[in-house]
């Protein structure tokens, strides 16, 4: 098994601002290394590398075609953070490829399209795993062992999610994710990406009966979605709401609120955390039938979870550690990460569809 | 301008569990003293007494009806603790006996009753004010303060509360807030008029465009709301929304999220601070379009408020303060709590509307 000890090689397919945190990341996980990088053009991979100091300690291949990325043999791996509009295609022909893929959210413009990329994985036998990076953070972990535990925190009553920053006019004049050709889905595929899939994860995926968005989304010009809420119902006994609010024009905000029968977790740094070795979240709970209006409030307790790297780092490692599986032929894709990412992209589906309904509630497939 | 120095006299109707804490309060409160008590029975108030230390230091009166409390010349204000449905009846008779007027909130089972009691202390020169205490806390100015300043916050973008408690079994088969014939308004009634304060507060009392309940609210056997989420819009420009959470049957929250376009504020003991001494918020501004995928987040900054007594020792503080101006003939009543009151009651009225109309929105009437 000779090469097992070998790290996974990325390509990063694209010089979007978020690819040099994931540039970053690749060099911080033990289990990868950064092989090559491609963008439109030969100038601008060049410009990406010389600002993240790719020409200095390590060798990185530059290419000034993404085909011609996809077809160096030496790339296993591909981290994408192409437009929207442009995965399905890219992202096949790199399964295609065999590249194992690490796909940027949102995953696509609609689960139509992801279904499209998925299978392609399958068919080529490659890992999919798309860019969520709080899923790879200790901090989740803990804090879903905490609220799956029904004598801490009874069950699940309500969630309630925001995330939001207040954009320039640059961004709102020129940004992709505000562009119908880039990012048809705006600040509900760019923010609602993080909502939908804290609300799915904290209730195990398991589908809402029905989803619907709250009036008045705000739309720019060109009909992209600025700012929304919406809304999740679990109608089976006890039954489970979430809302939450995602919007480029309010400052920002990251919170997640997580009420049970018997506890709550809070926090507000949950896309990404205030500290990079550690975060932290508040808890409550076993507060017996309070009276408000007559006892004390109780303050919560905050419980803080160590980080060996940032989630970003723990991100790639664990792709490469799936990646490294396959190509070793130790295992094969673990599908888990598409059926969340499908999961998710279901739930954009259905508040793009509510919204396009005039805020009617759009019932759910279950499980 | 004899008798200028001494405090105003109170008579506590009604021997519920919020009267011991405000039995504290008066004593507490410089401008105020405990003159008399009142139950349905001489019994209970006697046990009421005995249990708040009213036989030793300090000696009050004990009555076993409301109308020889209300009969009793040397009571010059009056807290009204009943259950709901009393509170037209004999908040207004009150008023006819020239008490001054502390309301326990809800004040009553819609506007048109509350319209009633306010109408009455208008006809008969005596000062009313519901029993709402955070709106006392020095607290509640300072962020006042800062969510008003355009520089530090930019304009309101979304509010989001959240007020529960679980309640326990003995509560939900027998509480009279739980009951129809006491306390029809529930939840939204008892919890809800925090959540609905509080918004209305945010906005500096600027009546949404329309109000509508979320779907699905809990009702028990009796039609009482256990449990609603609620969402209130303003279409002027910049827009604004607000959604809340109440809850009889989900861990205690007091929660409240406020979002600008330049800062946010956040709070988990809003309705009844963690310490009696000081209260703080959670204050973030300035951010400038944090990318949230590619920078790190901003750890907010707490703000710590001093209150040199606890917030419902400031209530009747304010309230006596007012209530011996009226006394003395140096100001008329001031009608601004009654209008603060007046407003919430107004927005409970359009949740519950928006309810039995099956979550339709609920056009407001403007100022």
């Amino acid at each position: 098994m000779e090469g097992n000890q070998e790290p996974v090689r990325f390509g990063i397919m694209g010089c979007a601002r978020i690819a040099r945190k994931i540039c970053r990341a690749i060099k911080l996980a033990p289990n990868a290394t950064l092989h090559a990088i491609a963008s439109r053009s030969l100038q601008k991979a060049e410009a990406f590398a010389t600002k993240n100091g790719l020409n200095e300690a390590i060798s990185v291949k530059i290419y000034g075609t993404y085909i011609e990325l996809l077809d160096d043999p030496d790339v296993d791996a591909v981290y994408m953070p192409l437009p929207t509009s442009l995965h399905v295609e890219w992202a096949v022909l790199a399964a295609f490829k065999k590249k194992h893929l690490l796909l940027e959210k949102p995953t696509a413009l609609d689960s139509a399209q992801l279904d499209q990329i998925l299978k392609a994985c399958d068919i080529n036998g490659v890992q999919f795993m798309d860019g969520t990076m709080w899923y790879h953070h200790p901090r989740t972990a803990k804090i879903h062992q905490i609220i799956s535990d029904s004598t801490i925190f009874g069950h699940i009553c309500s969630v309630c999610c925001a995330s939001s920053f207040l954009a320039d006019p640059e961004f709102l004049d020129s940004n992709i994710r505000i562009n119908p050709e880039c990012d048809a889905l705006g600040a509900l595929g760019d923010l609602g990406w993080y909502c939908i899939g804290l609300i799915l994860w904290v209730v195990n995926y398991k589908m809402p009966t029905y989803v619907t968005a709250l009036p008045e989304a705000t739309l720019n010009s060109k009909g992209v979605i600025l700012g929304c809420n919406a809304s999740f119902h679990w109608e089976e006994e006890p039954k489970t709401n979430a809302t939450f609010y995602r919007s480029f024009l309010s400052h920002v905000s990251m919170d997640l609120t997580v009420c049970g029968s018997n506890g709550s977790v809070r926090l507000h740094d949950q896309a990404i955390p205030y500290q990079e070795s550690s975060a932290s979240f508040f808890l409550t709970t076993g507060v017996k039938c309070v009276d408000v209006q007559t006892e004390g409030s109780v303050e919560p307790v905050e419980v803080v979870v160590e980080s060996q790297l940032p989630q970003e780092g723990l991100m790639v490692q664990e792709f490469a550690r799936l990646v490294k599986g396959v190509k070793n032929s130790e295992r094969w894709c673990d599908r888990r990460w598409g059926e969340i990412s499908r999961k998710t992209q279901l739930g954009l589906d259905a508040v793009r569809q509510s919204i396009e309904l005039g805020f009617k509630p759009v019932f759910m497939q279950q499980d």
